[in-house]
């Protein structure tokens, strides 16, 4: 952890939907549903990433730390570093992750959470990791 | 602007719902109304402060920097720094702003924009902010 962070790192995530270790605390879990909302911190360790997913109320993405990407199923890769903001608008499948050689943090907002969950569609694979970072 | 800040500051808030200078800067305008939620950045001069408030669809803080202060009305003022998270539910009515001699920087989200906006109450009189010094 370093002196930048903000958020103390929280419990390492589940394999199941992410690739490489990924530490998620919750901020704001909305317990009594009275915001919609809920709020985490996400550190990905150098090459972690979500899976494909997507949000039924969407999801936006504030940076805090280090450097990775954001991508849009069939879309180029957004590079992202400290200060960028991502809106992903409901139902649009992506994943979120760091850099091979970089750790990466942001803030997550699941905004209009009585939608539900998200849905998973399965790893990033190294194949598809490689290409993002072969531009 | 010290080398902790994430995001650029923003343009000087009118002084019309706050006390000395405080600068904002939206992360995401939703002018879409995709999210149903606006996330801005916030940073206050030291004794800056927002006037008396309240939100129909709830406020989240997260404390990004420096130290500050968030007081619901007739309730004791919470101690605000750097990793601290605020949910002000739906109509509470309260202030938030930086401690007498420190600046503080927090991301807000509003929720529910649906709801409406931001009712205001006028000033956190110097009197007011006294007392939470005070204590």
């Amino acid at each position: 952890m370093n002196a930048e962070t903000i958020f103390a790192r929280g419990e390492k995530a589940s394999q199941e939907f992410f690739s490489h270790a990924v530490w998620v605390r919750m901020l704001h879990v909305d317990e009594n549903k009275a915001f919609d909302t809920q709020v985490y911190n996400v550190e990905f360790e150098p090459s972690a990433r979500t899976h494909w997913h997507s949000h039924p109320g969407g999801q936006i993405l504030l940076v805090t730390e280090g450097c990775g990407y954001y991508q849009e199923k069939g879309q180029p890769a957004r590079r992202l570093q400290k200060g960028d903001v991502v809106a992903i608008p409901p139902d649009v499948v992506h994943w979120h992750g760091a850099a091979p050689a970089e750790r990466f943090v942001h803030i997550g907002m699941s905004t209009q959470v009585h939608l539900g969950p998200a849905t998973w569609f399965g790893p990033v694979t190294d194949s598809e990791y490689g290409e993002v970072e072969a531009r």
